[in-house]
């Protein structure tokens, strides 16, 4: 006996019904929940650093940085970079009371030339950001080179935005990257752009540690 | 009896021919010094952040968490903000054998409205760059806000360029403030330029504890 494909199809679309229904609420909720916010003049930004110039990365991790100043916790995931930067979590880690920090560590994506797997791994990173986006535990959230993965298109634009829109409304979240999209510029309460007035290394001049590294 | 005003002009001359060959001489040295650097690819970076978005002064410290992880020790003049943000302070002074943090400590000079206040404030705060940039020990000195000042007159434009070519050839520098002088950014290795592309207290929204202070 085979399964009435119909049947199946309804029952899919019953839990998409149910899925839509619950993010609808949750938006609902977090929006009203934002706007008590916004009237005692507190409030969670999404702050967005993009643009071709240098300092995306390193502004959020002085962002951090304050943050621990004041004792504030701070979640980290790095989308891209992961293998690389080494230097920031060194320190980083030294406050696990207050600082969580999860890398994808595949190294830059355009060295992997897999796309399956940087979409997997893509999806990994943003599920341990979705945590981080549902736990109000969190000051601020910083989602490092998110930008970038959503220009590649490993993550649904919808899903990502969804997921912060409804976090908890003190949380601060940081996106950085360049090419941010018209979305996620639109969502957010501060934009930066880094322009690049000058670079050493168009003069031949190797990435330096400190600073680029 | 009075002094021959000539002589005292001429002692003056003199002094001054003097000072100006040292200067020369330390400029010839720290240009072949840099050279030589060059080669092995190796060199001190002037790295300028300007323009009127955020995130100038955060990426600086975000360079200084870098240096920490690496263990490279840092020297850090704020020549305005000083007496405001305490956050960063707080976490870098943990690392007192890696980090110098020194603060013009006056508060944001429009509050001050005593002009002679503030150029001696600045003089006193160059002092302190002045030694940091003349000693090799420091990888990375950071001159927060030092634009701000030289855009107001507070300091001459040609004593603080002049000390910065002449530091040791493997030390960064970097330098933070909106209106970057076409001097300071003619000097420079690497300029970022933060543009603000959209702002939250635009919208009414106070400053918030880990993003602005």
């Amino acid at each position: 006996m085979t399964e009435d494909p119909r049947d199946t199809a309804a029952g899919v679309d019953d839990d998409d019904a149910d899925a839509r229904h619950a993010a609808k609420m949750r938006k609902k909720k977090a929006a009203r929940d934002r706007m008590m916010a916004d009237k005692s003049g507190e409030k969670g930004l999404l702050i967005v650093h993009t643009g071709p110039g240098k300092g995306k990365s390193s502004a959020a991790f002085g962002m951090v940085l304050r943050c621990l100043g004041h004792g504030m916790p701070v979640g980290v995931v790095q989308f891209i970079k992961g293998a690389m930067d080494t230097a920031e979590r060194t320190v980083l880690e030294r406050y696990p009371d207050l600082v969580t920090i999860r890398a994808m560590g595949e190294g830059f994506t355009w060295e992997t030339q897999d796309r399956a797997r940087d979409v997997a791994a893509a999806e990994r990173a943003w599920g341990l950001a979705a945590d981080m986006l549902a736990d109000p535990k969190f000051a601020m959230v910083v989602l490092d080179e998110l930008n970038v993965v959503l220009r590649y298109g490993y993550l649904s634009p919808d899903t990502v935005l969804e997921a912060i829109v409804a976090r908890p409304p003190l949380q601060h979240v940081v996106v950085t990257g360049r090419n941010a999209g018209d979305a996620m510029i639109e969502a957010a309460d501060l934009v930066t752009e880094m322009k690049l007035v000058k670079h050493p290394f168009r003069s031949g001049v190797k990435g330096q540690k400190g600073v680029e590294f």
